[in-house]
């Protein structure tokens, strides 16, 4: 069976053409969103990749920043005027296919289970690390997705009471601490005390120049990375008491960190745990890489088609 | 149809015979646990009072503390010996009935489900307040357990960095803030600071006494009280974006100081949700009072036998 995955984002959408079986990208386009153009022109430009691209598929999947209850978007920070717009139905109508949509954690979470590091998992808890910090989870088999579908939150658990505020509005999120925008906002902020750090010598602060300088031994790189991993450790450890997972998964920018991130942050967690949950799980990077956006959409019409 | 309920703890056991429909309890027998006879005996005595009670039961459910997988107590705190003790299969033979168990914090959400505040409802968060913090879950109509039956810790979630140190071997849990052992390990910790407190003039400390001083303006009581209710909101806002729930229910000792408890609850847990969560779940303290034992014990039976 074939699927279109659509990984639609605020700057870019890639739509690929899925062999389910094998979880190989057999085609696969990308083009601008361009937010600016709407909600009608968006879609049929998206819909036109998918006809373009599609041959045999039997369905559409599409992974999409914001809020997303049975097909409809109710917001999106980086669409700001798609309002309860009905992506699902509007693609459906476009393409004839079947289509369905997530927000792009949950597409994440299921990209793992179908094609990743959670293949045969039935308890999976994944965090996407990049502008922000999304959640996805599938318990007992089960994508959670609580009472209203706006569940999985776990880039807002707050991990540091009083700490730096969060762009939800709280105070000491795990998004505050350990996203990317998160990294970078710490690195300006603490400029004038650390003046001479290798961070600043770079075009662009980014949360790579921060992981890279951090592995170098620079020091506010290091005070950058490791609250951040005490911060993920904390919150991995939480979601582990809470969701006793087989597996934890990162994916997102700054998991691209590699080692550097996942060794120091495995010792944590181990810290942070009651005895009974040591060695109950592993935590992994994402094996999908920059294939995980375009399966992860896929996953989520195969999640469908299969219930 | 009715159920035995045995709500099983270290100290006693209530065992009731329940009517499933009404939630009555018919008749009610409570016995001392005397730890130390012993899984053999103990369970005898136990399954003699499910015989002497259980007139045209059909199935009894057992709630116990510990962690418990498939029917079997693999440990319990406050039974020491009891380390993978088949007590399901036990009681089972002895009363010739079906019988299931399931830890205590479990049983209460499942309680609650069935008989209490969370009736109707697919999605609850359950807390109990007493010597520790139990957790217990529903997510989507399923009770949430995890990959090896250890999940829905919420007491272990880490809600101050660095805090006190908790039973389980971490510092800051929720239990080591908000539980009543926490409250009252706090009051003698600041005996010093505050040798004046109204606290110190009962003849034993406890919660209820530290939640009547905070009541009645005692600056300690407030102390203690405002920080586990300061933390109980950070956690509970926390569960709130996971889950996504209909409603947030507390039970056990400290939540019968009513009011007092749940009003600044409610308002914290407000102040630390995101925008789109807020107004959509009510906390609330369980209806079901001293009858949430044996309720959610027989609960356990009512789920199991539901499937």
């Amino acid at each position: 069976m074939r699927i279109v995955g659509v990984d639609f984002g605020g700057t870019t959408f890639t739509v690929g053409l899925v062999d389910a079986e094998s979880g190989e990208i057999l085609r696969e386009e990308q083009h601008e969103t361009r937010a600016w153009e709407g909600f009608e022109k968006i879609t049929s430009r998206v819909a036109e990749v998918v006809n373009f691209i599609k041959e045999d598929a039997e369905a559409v999947g599409i992974g999409s920043p914001g809020s997303i209850l049975n097909g409809v978007v109710k917001f999106s920070p980086n669409l700001p005027d798609w309002r309860d717009v009905p992506l699902a139905d509007r693609v459906r109508e476009l393409t004839d296919l079947p289509t369905f949509v997530e927000n792009d954690a949950n597409a994440f979470v299921l990209g793992e289970k179908w094609f990743g590091a959670g293949k045969g998992y039935d308890h999976i808890v994944a965090l996407t690390l990049g502008t922000g910090v999304g959640g996805g989870v599938i318990t007992h088999g089960i994508l959670l997705k609580g009472y209203l579908g706006i569940g999985a939150e776990l880039g807002h658990v707050i991990v540091e009471p009083n700490g730096p505020k969060c762009g939800c509005g709280n105070y000491g999120c795990l998004e505050a601490i350990a996203s990317a925008t998160a990294m970078v906002r710490m690195a300006k902020e603490l400029k004038d005390e650390f003046p001479n750090s290798e961070i600043f010598k770079s075009n662009e602060i980014s949360a790579r120049v921060i992981m890279d300088a951090a592995r170098d031994g620079d020091e506010l790189g290091r005070k950058i990375r490791d609250r951040a991993i005490d911060a993920l450790a904390r919150a991995i450890a939480g979601f582990a008491h809470i969701f006793n997972p087989q597996i934890v998964i990162l994916g997102g920018g700054v998991s691209r960190a590699g080692d550097v991130l996942l060794k120091p942050l495995r010792k944590k967690v181990k810290g942070y745990l009651m005895p009974s949950f040591i060695n109950t799980f592993e935590v992994v990077i994402s094996p999908l890489l920059d294939k995980a956006g375009v399966l992860g959409a896929a996953s989520v019409a195969l999640e469908n088609l299969r219930r």
